[in-house]
């Protein structure tokens, strides 16, 4: 076999070194070495050199200096960084003739252990000698915690050359070219290894990904004086802010454990109990840490992210090692790719481009510190982000008695009900036993941005004791401080420390960017005054959903709509309708008032009768009293109306045909609203009515009929023009199907994706936290989707339903308004197909806004590729 | 205006009598008459002419003779005699030359009886006066029961005359041209009114329907001697059998009150009580008698259907009036359309399609007499057909008490569990307050075939009492003979007569003539060794649905399923299960030997667990004590499995996936059992194994890799080849959508239309009921989507799944096995939709199999009529 053409190139060949033909490490060393960082001097072998050389192929003839004048490392070099590889080995080269240059050079120990450290590496790199062997040479001669001496090295160098003989059959190779070959063979070999193969292939990595060397000159960070290594960084993993940021351990080669690590400057000093500390690198070698900063600037610059310089000192000279981006949580993202874009690094699109819309999460409420100790006694379903600490109580008067008395808490629940609203605003986290995503905690939850676990199965609540119990047996008493994680889900002991959420500077910068790119709406998710409040803040185009059930949780209307669904008559429950008229249409024209100028998209009511009535008997009888109802008359009307399966029930259009005065009533009120808000002119509000759960277009046709008789009727008695418009929720399957029908008599379709999900799966979102879990680990679904779109099955509906009713109306508007409004993946599958806005809840519209931004890039320059 | 050409045409002209032109009745009589039939002479006027007449057009010339000689009858004649229209005048042309004609035929009183008639008729019909004023002079002049004289009759026509000439203005035609001119045109404008013209539409008529006459000689039934009217025919419509039934009533002028029937021969003499029965009309006129069955007969060829024909007798001289089919019920029509083919009037294959498939549901079951009094006091859904007599009881254990005692019975229960299975196979009907279509009392009894009553939701089961009590408050105790008619969901008091079921004779020489034509295979949903006998019994093509978890109800299955269930480890549950395998395998070696040679699908399990565990606290408790659990295990167990949702939980595949051994056993049941009956080598058995509620692809390939270890471990411990075909049960949407990726894995998909139809419409079946006939009067749903397959919806998705599955797998086998295997039409889209096979109940297999016939007749005529 011959050695490949272009098989080894010198680092300083600058763009010659390419990442697909060298590696990634060999490409940016190259560019470093280009910038005229201190490199140290080295060599680049090609992919095909490499895998020449795992096939049994010839080392390739490296410059004669390189080899022969000092030591060696030798570094994988993968196209991608990401995708790992075997580890590098340094301090190559050990014979006689180095012993003694490097002897001359840095002394007698340091070159020593230099020679040491060659011989037993190789031996267990190469050769496949237990590193405990090795340990235990270095147990007998040497004693821990003290300078090493001349004697003790020489007398260990000698037992490790013995133990090489012993181990590989022949005495240590002095030819430092044949020690490369055959580390370097064995490195090419390793990376073909199976494991190795199915490794990289889980990161991404194509089954035939090359590898290629680095071999440098090694920098001799053993070396007396400050000698050693560390990275420098100019910028805070945590907060993307300026700062030198970074460490440096003194007299090593690379991470090595119980070796104390310096600080750069004197901001960056941790104090450690029981421990002098140590003096600042800046201190040491001032012109080493500005060479450095000056590095890790142009690397910035030069790779176009903020980078972090790896580098070495030699008895105070810096030698740059290799640069790879900054580790950054998510804040710091923000901050750094906004700085950067200001700085004229890159631009404000590859700014939007460079974060994870899911990302600003971290943004909108408080977090956990992550470095905090986390005693974790409980989990559940994440169902509403942000972290809050609190005493814990057992009820929701509990709440409201601490909320009055300023002490902040954690409701926990078994499940909680309409009753328990007032409870949940006034407690900072509600953690409940049962309920999926969308049971009624969770959803209240989101809405009103309080921290909220559900589902956690495995505590239970025991009244009597006033006890929450962990499965481990813990009982923590009424009273106990709790934190409750609910963006991951988890219930802790204690008050681990919190990160406040942080909403102006550049994270609000980077969302104007995004508004000023994107052409999709975001819409808020929005059922009350306050939240549509909210949403406003968040700079939404309008709101996609108000869910008008809502609105009569409030207990005073909660009893109007008890009596209403307890009246034997129509003429009942029109009394009822005509008590909660004022109330609905009060709350409308505080809705319109915020959101003036923009779409309010209406739901009418959706959920059945049975959600407005309490669960248990004794809540029954209590009722029943109250209400001056005999208790059987409540508890048959109750039974009559409990479902068997309540997501597939009389709900939606359904009850707003067979009970039409109720959809009439909340007509009645929306349209009255309209109109009192656009008495005076100002930027007017055009309703969006929406009929929910519709099946059949005839359903649509009858509702329709209904409605606008009510607005005729407005007009007539208000003697006005009131504008509306009237659409359809895409919630089953059949009606996605028959979307070409429903478009003649809707003016838009907004697709209701948590039911659509449930209903194209067949899938409960309640019960499938039972499995969903073992079903994405096993990969059964690749996602939940609950929470990315399904764009196989109801991405499908989705699309046929768009084509077939903007087929029969052009201009129909298309919008999602399922919790997906804030996935960036729907909402880039949403851009692509069309649509005109999602919707989702208020604290998720940052991530929308962003998503979208980067949807109309992605697509522009799809478009623009295509062309 | 001119009179069109064509206006007139005589009767005896024959094939010139055009249906299309002169109207089907005048079509009809032509051809009686060119049979030699004794009809009276007479002329057919056209659509064109009686349009003219109506527009104000002039009356075309009839022949001088018929006008002249006696009294006539207009008659209308719409295209189809469905679409009806204005009643016949009979009499016409009463003046002073006809009375004396007429008086020297048939006597002076019927001479003035036929005036009278004709002048107060054509007063009523052409003048509007009222019939109370000519009742009133009627009952001035004649006494009722007695024969008038002459001088009463004169007096009373001259009292008719002026009333006519009072009421009309002037005195009445003598003129007999100017009579029929003048009801013609009367007749022909009625026949323009809206009412009626939206009358005739909802029967399907076209807008421009048009109307004919036929204008005939008055056959003068009123004379003394044997005269009057009649009908005749040579079937019953009871049983389709040959019998000479119809009567006969003296002195008429067609169906008059107050007149006693006689029969046509003396078996068939009805006896009235208190009055002495009337001779056959074969004793007094039996030469007419002879001649009307010869007429029958040759209407019946002639028309190539059983025909009445519609006489009347003049002194013993008979004349045919018309001629049409018979009215039958569904039992009469399978004899007559059998009888008919046999006899060579018409085809077999024409016999096939004039039965309407859902009728022959009167063979299968008892019905109520139709001419049986029915006291119904409650209503509910008709779950499963057929009508029962017994002893209302109100708890199992009674009913299997009573059935020991060979006492039938009645059973009423609000709902029923698994607990009352044996209570449900022991009782001759069941009733529920509670539940749907798909409810256990439900599925259960229409698998057993017991009539059956859901979701009677006003009546009320008060357990101390021990009574059942209707709406209105009747209450009937335990031990009352009720009656269940489950075909149309009634409960009646008392025991009604009741038909009993026929499958032999002609019902089964028409299934044979069925199968012979039909290529669309019908298969039966068994679940037991008791129903597969049955589905045998009605020559199935195999078994499409075995629903396993039927095995389990069994009181000793349940209760070791239960310990599967209460089981805390996988271990627990393997050792229940090991227990349960040789029940199953029973269970599958049973079914394998009856279905020998015909293929049996098997569904794994796929109810939620929770369906297996008892629902009150009560029976859990009970439980707990019998399995020797702590109670508050069972009890959390219990409430850990209930769901929110059931039917879109943690059922199906997901319980196969996250708990395997259940499905590995069954597998091993189904694999160790066709081993066994295989082993003598007749008629091998091929296992279908299907997997129930897929939504993704990975479910089949997870559920598929551990079903075929299973069989590769039984086919290595018994040493045997082992063919065996893995399919999926396409439920979801989802599936339906991603049937091209299951075709990869699945030899089949069959299409599980009820959970289909749930989740397209988002709608439970369950819970329905409660809107879905609103909404079918309404018109929202033009059908009950659980009864007649959704083709715009639920049937676009079988398209789009069978299309994508095909062209994946042209092998694929497609079927369908839901309760829409039974419905005619969706036989029809399955048929055209190019599926292998549908399976249904056994008791809808005779429907199946007939419109799985007829549909190969429709396709193969459509494609004949294409080509």
């Amino acid at each position: 076999m011959l050695v490949p053409p272009g098989a080894v190139v010198g680092l300083e060949a600058g763009e010659t070194v390419r990442a697909e033909s060298y590696g990634r490490k060999a490409a940016d060393l190259a560019r470093l070495a280009a910038l005229g960082l201190p490199v140290p001097q080295g060599v680049a072998l090609s992919f095909e050199c490499v895998a020449s050389l795992a096939a049994g192929g010839p080392m390739p003839e490296l410059p004669a200096g390189l080899v022969r004048d000092g030591l060696l490392a030798l570094r994988p070099s993968p196209e991608e960084r990401a995708w790992g590889g075997p580890s590098a080995m340094l301090n190559l080269g050990a014979c006689a003739r180095t012993l003694a240059l490097l002897t001359e050079r840095v002394g007698v120990v340091a070159a020593l252990r230099f020679h040491i450290r060659g011989i037993s590496r190789f031996a267990q790199m190469v050769h496949g000698v237990e590193p405990e062997e090795v340990e235990a040479l270095i147990r007998k001669h040497l004693r821990a915690g003290t300078e090493p001496d001349e004697a003790a090295l020489r007398a260990l160098l000698a037992d490790v050359e013995a133990l090489y003989d012993d181990a590989v059959g022949e005495p240590w190779p002095e030819d430092p070219g044949e020690q490369l070959e055959a580390a370097a063979r064995a490195m090419a070999l390793a990376w073909r290894a199976p494991t190795a193969r199915i490794l990289r292939q889980a990161k991404g990595a194509p089954g035939n990904a090359g590898l290629g060397f680095v071999v440098q000159r090694l920098a001799l960070s053993l070396a007396p004086g400050v000698s050693g290594c560390g990275l420098l960084q100019l910028v805070s993993g945590r907060s993307g802010g300026p700062e030198i940021a970074g460490g440096f351990t003194l007299r090593s080669q690379g991470k090595e454990a119980s070796t104390r690590t310096y600080p750069l400057t004197g901001q960056g000093a941790v104090e450690t109990p029981g421990q002098m500390p140590l003096p600042p690198l800046d201190e040491l070698a001032p012109a080493a840490v500005e060479r450095l900063a000056a590095a890790a600037a142009q690397a910035t610059t030069e790779f176009r992210d903020a980078h972090l310089v790896e580098f070495a000192l030699e008895a105070g000279e810096p030698m740059v090692i290799d640069s790879v981006p900054v580790r950054r949580n998510g804040r710091a993202a923000v901050r750094i790719a906004v700085d950067l874009a200001n700085a004229g690094v890159i631009g404000r699109e590859e700014a939007l481009l460079r974060i994870e819309p899911r990302s600003l999460l971290e943004h909108l409420h408080p977090q956990i510190d992550p470095a905090a100790p986390r005693d974790v006694f409980g989990t559940g379903l994440a169902a509403s982000p942000g972290a809050a600490t609190g005493r814990l109580v057992l009820s929701s008067e509990t709440a409201m008695t601490a909320a009055a008395q300023g002490e902040p808490t954690i409701l926990a629940r078994v499940e909680t009900g309409p009753e328990d609203i007032r409870g949940m605003h006034a407690a900072m986290g509600v953690l409940t036993l049962r309920g999926g995503m969308t049971s009624h905690a969770a959803v209240i939850a989101r809405g009103i941005g309080v921290p909220c676990v559900v589902g956690a199965g495995d505590l239970r609540i025991d009244l009597r004791a006033r006890t929450l119990t962990s499965p481990d047996g813990r009982a923590y008493h009424e009273g106990a401080l709790l934190t409750l994680d609910g963006t991951r889900g988890e219930i802790l002991a204690g008050a681990p420390a919190m990160i406040a959420p942080e909403l102006g500077g550049a994270f609000s910068e980077l969302l104007d960017w995004a508004d000023a790119v994107r052409d999709l709406g975001v819409r808020a998710n929005a059922d009350t005054p306050a939240e549509a409040r909210m949403a406003r803040d968040f700079r939404v185009d309008g709101i996609g959903l108000c869910r008008t059930e809502h609105m009569f949780f409030d207990p005073e209307r909660l009893t109007v709509m008890r009596e209403m669904i307890l009246a034997e008559s129509e003429e009942g429950r029109k009394a009822a309708l005509d008590r909660l008229l004022p109330m609905q249409r009060a709350d409308f024209v505080e809705l319109f008032e915020i959101m003036r100028g923009l779409p309010v998209v209406i739901r009418l009511l959706d959920p059945p009768l049975h959600e407005f009535l309490p669960q248990e008997s004794e809540d029954l009888h209590a009722l029943a009293l109250a209400m001056d109802l005999p208790v059987e008359q409540v508890t048959a009307r109750a039974r009559a109306l409990r479902e068997v399966n309540p997501m597939l029930g009389m709900r939606g259009v359904r009850l707003g045909l067979v009970m039409p005065e109720i959809y009439e009533m909340q007509a009645r009120a929306i349209f009255e609203a309209a109109v009192a808000v656009n008495r005076d002119a100002r930027e007017p509000v055009v309703p969006e009515v929406m009929i929910p759960l519709v099946s059949a277009n005839q359903e649509v046709v009858l509702a329709k009929a209904r409605i606008d008789a009510v607005a005729a009727a407005v007009q007539a008695e208000e003697d006005v023009d009131l504008a509306f418009r009237l659409g359809v929720m895409v919630e089953t399957p059949r009606a996605a199907l028959r979307a070409g029908d429903l478009a003649l008599s809707a003016a838009f379709l907004s697709f209701g994706t948590n039911d659509l999900t449930q209903m194209t799966y067949g899938l409960s979102r309640d019960d499938a936290g039972r499995f969903m879990r073992e079903y994405v680990n096993r990969g059964v679904f690749t996602e939940d989707p609950f929470h990315t779109l399904d764009l196989e099955g109801v991405g499908e509906l989705m699309l046929i339903a768009a084509k077939r009713g903007r087929t029969k109306n052009p201009g129909l508007v298309l919008g999602l308004c399922g919790e997906h409004g804030g996935d960036p993946s729907s909402v880039r599958f949403c851009k692509v197909a069309g649509f005109d806005y999602v919707s989702c809840s208020p604290f998720r519209v940052p991530i929308a806004r962003l998503a979208a931004a980067q949807a109309s890039l992605l697509v522009r320059d799809t478009a623009d590729s295509v062309q």
